[in-house]
Order: C-alpha cells, then sequence, then structure tokens
C-alpha cells in the first residue's frame, strides 16, 4: 500500500532539516549551498522551497529544534530537571547535528543578516518552568527569581560553549557546565538542596 | 616641525584599526569592504595592507584590542575589580565601536572561517588577576579556584551580551551584568564579602 501523502510530506520535511542542519553545521550558514542540502537529503530543491520558504527560513527552524533534541530526554524534576538539560546538552552537542548547527547558527546568525530570539526565549520558558516547580518544591532560596535565573543560564550556557569551542572543539563543555553549577548553586537553592543535587557529568552522557 | 614618521605611523595604524572597528560593528565581517574602512580612516588601501596583512589579521587586531578599553578605566581591587570590569564592559558596549565590534566579531568569527580564542585567553588572564587578588584579601570561598570562576566570567558575559543584543539592542545588559553577580557572588565570596561589593549598575556608566 502506498505511503499516505501526508507522511511522505512530513518525512522528506524532516530529511530536509536534518540535512540542512548537517550542512550547516560543517560548513557554517554562507557555505551552505541550497544544492548541498537537497543533495544532501535526497531531494529536490523545488521540494525543499515548498516546506521552507528560504535558505534563511531552514535556518531559523534548524535553530528552532533545538529543545526538541534534548526535552524527550529528561526524567528528573525541578532543579535537578535543570541541571539535566544542561548536562544533556552538553553532551548532546558532541554528537547531534541539529543541536550543533542549531547552536552554531544562533550564535552566528549576526554575520548573516538574522536576528531571530526565538531559541533564547524557548529555552528560557523550559527552565524557567523547572524553576517554578523547584520552587512550588521548597527548592530554592526565598531570594530568587526563576526568570532572571533561567535568562542567565541561558546566556551563560551559549557562551560557554562558543569558549569551549574555541578552546577544546566542545570536549571540555561537560566539564564547563558542571562547574557553572558548582558556583551558581549556593545562590540559587537551598543549602540542602545543593548538597542534594546530582552534579555528576555522566548524568547527561548516555541520554 | 614635521611630525616623526614613527608617530604617524602609530597614529595611521590607530586611525585605521578605529575605522575597522566602527564599519565592523555596523555592517559586521562580510560587509566590511577594505575600500569602506580605507575611505572611513582616511588612508590608502596601500597604507591598510601595510599595518595589516588582510581583513582577517584587522577583524583579529580589533577583537584582541577589547581589554584596552576597559581596563584604564578602572580603580577599584580584588573582587569589585572583577565585578567593575564586567560593568563598565556592559556600558562601555553601549558606545564604544572598538569594543562593540570586537565582541561581535569574536561571537561571529566562525561564520567566517576564524578561530581565534586570543581575546577570551586575554580576559581570563585578567579576570584571574583580580581573582587571585581576591584570594590573597580573604575574599573567597576556600573552595573556589580563581581560573575557573575566570573561565565561567567570560563565557556568562559572552552568552549574555548575545542574548541582550537579540532581545534589546544590548540596553539590558548592565541590569542583566547584575543580576549575574547576584546570583555568583554567593559561591564565590565569604558573606561578609558578598554584603561589602557594591552591584550599584550605575558603577559602570560614567567611566
Amino acid at each position: 500500500m502506498a505511503e499516505p501523502k501526508q507522511d511522505r510530506a512530513v518525512r522528506t520535511r524532516e530529511a530536509i532539516l536534518y540535512a540542512a542542519a548537517e550542512v550547516m553545521d560543517e560548513f557554517g550558514f554562507a557555505g551552505a549551498s541550497i544544492t548541498k542540502i537537497a543533495e544532501r537529503a535526497g531531494t529536490t530543491t523545488g521540494a525543499m522551497y515548498f516546506h521552507f520558504k528560504s535558505k534563511e527560513g531552514l535556518a531559523q527552524a534548524v535553530m528552532n529544534a533545538q529543545p526538541e533534541t534534548i526535552v524527550p530526554r529528561l526524567e528528573s524534576a525541578g532543579l535537578q530537571r535543570l541541571v539535566d538539560i544542561t548536562l544533556v546538552w552538553a553532551w548532546r552537542l558532541q554528537v547531534d547535528p541539529l543541536l550543533r548547527a542549531g547552536v552554531r547558527l544562533a550564535v552566528e546568525q549576526g554575520a548573516f543578516g538574522l536576528q531571530d530570539d526565538t531559541s533564547f526565549r524557548e529555552w528560557v520558558q523550559i527552565m524557567e518552568g523547572c524553576l517554578n516547580e523547584a520552587r512550588e518544591q521548597g527548592e530554592l532560596l526565598a531570594s530568587v527569581r526563576p526568570s532572571e535565573v533561567a535568562e542567565f543560564v541561558v546566556g551563560a550556557c551559549t557562551g560557554s560553549q562558543l569558549h569551549s569551542q574555541l578552546t577544546s572543539g566542545r570536549g571540555d563543555l561537560p566539564e564547563r557546565v558542571v562547574r557553572m553549577w558548582r558556583l551558581l548553586l549556593p545562590g540559587v537553592a537551598v543549602p540542602a538542596v545543593v548538597d542534594r543535587i546530582s552534579l555528576d557529568v555522566e548524568r547527561g552522557r548516555l541520554r
């Protein structure tokens, strides 16, 4: 039986998105030609323009796919979940082209004329959700505002991965994330929770 | 009396550096033509190639000039000096083309094929100096390693300015820096010092 048209369209769109991510991770936005992406996806440039109106639109879709590479892998709750997001993210950035390209494009977007903070806002919202849960569970210091911590962690992770990229090709990023939390937790969590949160760098590795 | 040749060369080099910063801050690396920069500097492209061997070399010089836009403005010591570096930086980023272009290029450099971590390493070294001084003055918690804090603050500031750039054209960066320190200080400084350090956002404004 033939595959329903709609399913095929979804699969084609996904293949294009992943091909674009692979090519943009490797060559950056400027070096990622539409032809190269279509070839990698095993489709036509016509199909590409059916699903994404421009190369910029494709880059935006790649940038904004970041959370879906992480969130389905999480099992913990509250502050531990926030820590786990950043640890899983640091490990997945070693291997996942969709995440790698998304982060690269979000950082370099100014160079090709984009100014899209959607992925930043989505990460802030996801992290704020963890922090609100942490508050309900009594994990946070009274002075802490979830939105401010979320904003700061998103910025700190963005810059730390760039620094790590320049110095170690991102190899030291998981350790950098652990050090970030050692510094941050005392200003965020009540003392009993600081002791309880696991900062084992291996937590994020196998998800 | 004619100006000595050497002084003139220094002045020309500086004029080119500032012109490059202005043009690269406005148009990014790709949009900053050598002709446009030479015109802005009131010099020839020949003079440009005498002082900087390529547009990449010029971009690197701009990136690496960041600390000299901040450090001469500082008066404090130890941990307060570290806080002041970041506050002066956040305010100067609103107005100083050399700093603005340096930060923009350092973040976007992957898009034009550079991978130069010199400016990151210089910031880390400067901040580590403040933290070593803070340690001698008994300001730091025993668990704190100056090099790790310096690495983290450089990364966190880099990412925070990008986030701030995307959401407010960097207008909210000074406030973001204050919030960073409110979160970080309890994990870095002994309690009496946490209370003593001034996080008045206006500290950095007029330097």
